[in-house]
C-alpha cells in the first residue's frame, strides 16, 4: 500500500474499503463488529449519558501522548465527570490527503491502547479524505456513551457554603507543554502534557463519596474557567488558595516567563471537584492511591463572601479575581 | 456580535460559552439542556444503534440543501437503514476563523428544521475555531443514537434467489448536482440534491413488510458501490435491469455528456433494498405513497448465475459488470 493517504481512499468505493480493512479495523475493532450503517448495542441500565468531540490538537504528536490518545481520553473524562461509566465509542476521522499512514497508525494504536485500558468499545467511525491544503493533517471527533452509576454528583444546586474545592493533579501541564510546543521555546525543559483517563479514580471516588456536589475537567479555558463556570448565577462564590494549588515548576517557571495565567491553562487528565468538607480527607486518601491524583490537594472553598466569583488569595496574603478566559492564548490545544 | 467567528470563540472561555447561547443554542436545543460535559438521556429499549459521520461537503449550501441539512439527514438515514428509529443527534462542529456567523446561522436553522421534522432530540455539542487556512470553512460530524425497531431486516444471510431489489426514488440526483456547482459547468439545469431523511418511509416499510432482508442507502460510491457490497463473499449476485432504474433526463444527460458512470454517483436521499418477491407490491404500494420515494422502481433482482457479481441488463439486450467506484469522481460529496 502506498504510505500516504490518497485522495480515492475517501470515496467510498474500494479503496475506503481497503483502507478500512487494512488499516483501520487492525487496531479499532471488537467482536461482533459488522460493517453496517450504524452499530447495535444492547446496554442494560437504560440512563445513559452521551458526549461529543471535535479534536484538532496542533502539533499531533506531543509529550505524553497524540491525538488519538487525547481523542479518547478526552472522550472518556466528559463521561467520567458526570459520573458515567464509559462503554462506548464512535470515532470519525477527516484526513487530509497525502497524510502519512505510518502516523495514522501510529494514532490509531494510542487510541486501541487507552480503549483497551478503559474496557471502552469502539463501535462506529467513519473517514473522509479531504484534498491537500483544505484541512491541517488530521482531525478526529468522537462520541461517547455511558451508563450512569448509582452515585452521580448531586449538582450545583446542592452547593453550600464551607465545601471544597479539590484539583486532582498539577494544573496547566498540558497547556504548557503546548505552548512550549508549538512556539519553539528552548527552556530545556520537558513538560509533559497530563492526557490521561480519570475514569477509574473518579469511579472510586463517587463510590465512596456521597457528598461530591459537582465534578468537572478543566480542559480549554484551565482551572478558572471551570470554577466560574460553577459560580455562575449562584448565590456563592469560591476562593482558591495559590498556596495549595499543585503546580509543577517547569510550567510556573514558563508562565512566569511568559506571562501566561497558570489558571488559563488546558489540563487533559484532571479534574476539579466540590464536596462537602466531612469527606475530604477520605477523598484526598482515595485519590492518593492513584498514580495520576497522587498530587490532588485542596485548593479552597465556597463561601458566601463573594457570590458568582471566584477570588484567589494569593501567596503573598492579597486577594485577586480569577476570571473565565477571554483571549485565546493557544488556538488547537485540543 | 462581529459578524465573522473570531478565534478566541474557540478558547473554551467567556467568547466560547457567548457563542454557544447566543448563536447555537438559538437553534440547538431542548428542555431539559444543561451545560455539561455529557448529556444524561433515558432510553425504554434496550436495544441501542448508534451511527457516526463526518461531513465535509463542499460548496457548503447546493440546491435542495446546505451542510446543516446534509449532517441530520446522513445520520438519520444511517439509523434508519439497520431499522432503528432515530432518537438523538449529537455533533462537533469545526469552524474556520472568519467563517460568517449568517452562514452558520442558516446551517443551525436547516439542523433544526431537519431535527423537528424528524422528532429528533440534539443533546450534546462541542465547536473547536481552527486558525485561518487551517481548514476549509467548516466540518461538521454528527452521532445518532436510535433504538431498534421490533422488525428490522433479517440481514444478509437471508437473502435467497429470485429476491427483488427495489430502489426509493431516482438515482445520483446529488452527485451530479454536487458535480454541476462545483466544476461551474453550465448545462442550463438545475439538479437539485435528493439530500433527505428517509426515517419515516422505512420505518413504515418495516412495519408493513417482514421479508426486508437488507437495506443500505447509496451514499459516496453511489448504488453500484451499495450492490457490491451485498454480494461480497457471496453465493449470490445481483442482476440489474437498466430499463427500470428511475434516472432524470438531466442526471442522465450529464453522465452521458461527462462520461461519469450514473450508478457511482451519491445518492443522499435514497435507499436499496432486498426483499422477498411476494412482498414487492405491497412495498412499492407504500414507498409510493411517500412523496420522497414516489419514483420508487424494482430494478433488479438475486441470482445464482453470477455469484458475487452485480451485472447489469443494459437497455440495448447486452449485459456488462457493475464495479465498485474505484476511482475519485468527486471529493468532499459529503
Amino acid at each position: 500500500m502506498n504510505p500516504y493517504i490518497h485522495i480515492t481512499q475517501g470515496n467510498g468505493g474500494k479503496q475506503t474499503q481497503e483502507l478500512i480493512h487494512n488499516v483501520f479495523l487492525k487496531y479499532l475493532n471488537h467482536n461482533n463488529f459488522q460493517l453496517e450503517d450504524s452499530a447495535k448495542v444492547f446496554i442494560e441500565n437504560q440512563k445513559i449519558a452521551i458526549t461529543t468531540d471535535a479534536h484538532v490538537i496542533k502539533p499531533i504528536f506531543f509529550s505524553g501522548g497524540d491525538i488519538g490518545k487525547l481523542a479518547i481520553t478526552g472522550t472518556i473524562n466528559d463521561l467520567s465527570v458526570v459520573g458515567a461509566k464509559p462503554l462506548f465509542i464512535t470515532a470519525s476521522f477527516i484526513i487530509e490527503e497525502g497524510f502519512s499512514i505510518l502516523n495514522l497508525q501510529k494514532i490509531l494504536e494510542s487510541m486501541k491502547k487507552e480503549l483497551e485500558y478503559n474496557q471502552v468499545e469502539f463501535i462506529a467511525g467513519d473517514t473522509k479524505v479531504v484534498p491537500k491544503g483544505e484541512i491541517d493533517e488530521i482531525f478526529i471527533s468522537t462520541t461517547g456513551i455511558g451508563v450512569l452509576l448509582e452515585n452521580i454528583p448531586t449538582g450545583l444546586g446542592t452547593v453550600k457554603e464551607k465545601d471544597k474545592v479539590i484539583l486532582s493533579g498539577t494544573m496547566g501541564d498540558h497547556g504548557a507543554s503546548l505552548y512550549l510546543l508549538r512556539n519553539s521555546l528552548d527552556f530545556n525543559v520537558d513538560i509533559k502534557s497530563d492526557c490521561n483517563s480519570i475514569n477509574f479514580v473518579i469511579q472510586n471516588l463517587l463510590s465512596s463519596c456521597k457528598t461530591i456536589k459537582i465534578i468537572r475537567d478543566p480542559t480549554r479555558g484551565g482551572v478558572a474557567t471551570v470554577l466560574n463556570e460553577f459560580v455562575r448565577n449562584q448565590n456563592w462564590g469560591i476562593e482558591i488558595w495559590e498556596e495549595k494549588v499543585p503546580i509543577k515548576e517547569e510550567v510556573k517557571g514558563v508562565c512566569d516567563i511568559l506571562g501566561l495565567e497558570v489558571f488559563h491553562l488546558a489540563c487533559e487528565g484532571r479534574f476539579v471537584c466540590i464536596l462537602a468538607e466531612e469527606e475530604v480527607e477520605k477523598a484526598i486518601s482515595i485519590l492518593k492511591n492513584f498514580e495520576i491524583s497522587k498530587d490532588s490537594s485542596v485548593i479552597g472553598e465556597v463561601t458566601n463572601r463573594y457570590p458568582s466569583k471566584v477570588v484567589l488569595k494569593t501567596n503573598i496574603g492579597g486577594k485577586r479575581m480569577l476570571d473565565m478566559l477571554s483571549n485565546e492564548i493557544l488556538p488547537r490545544i485540543c
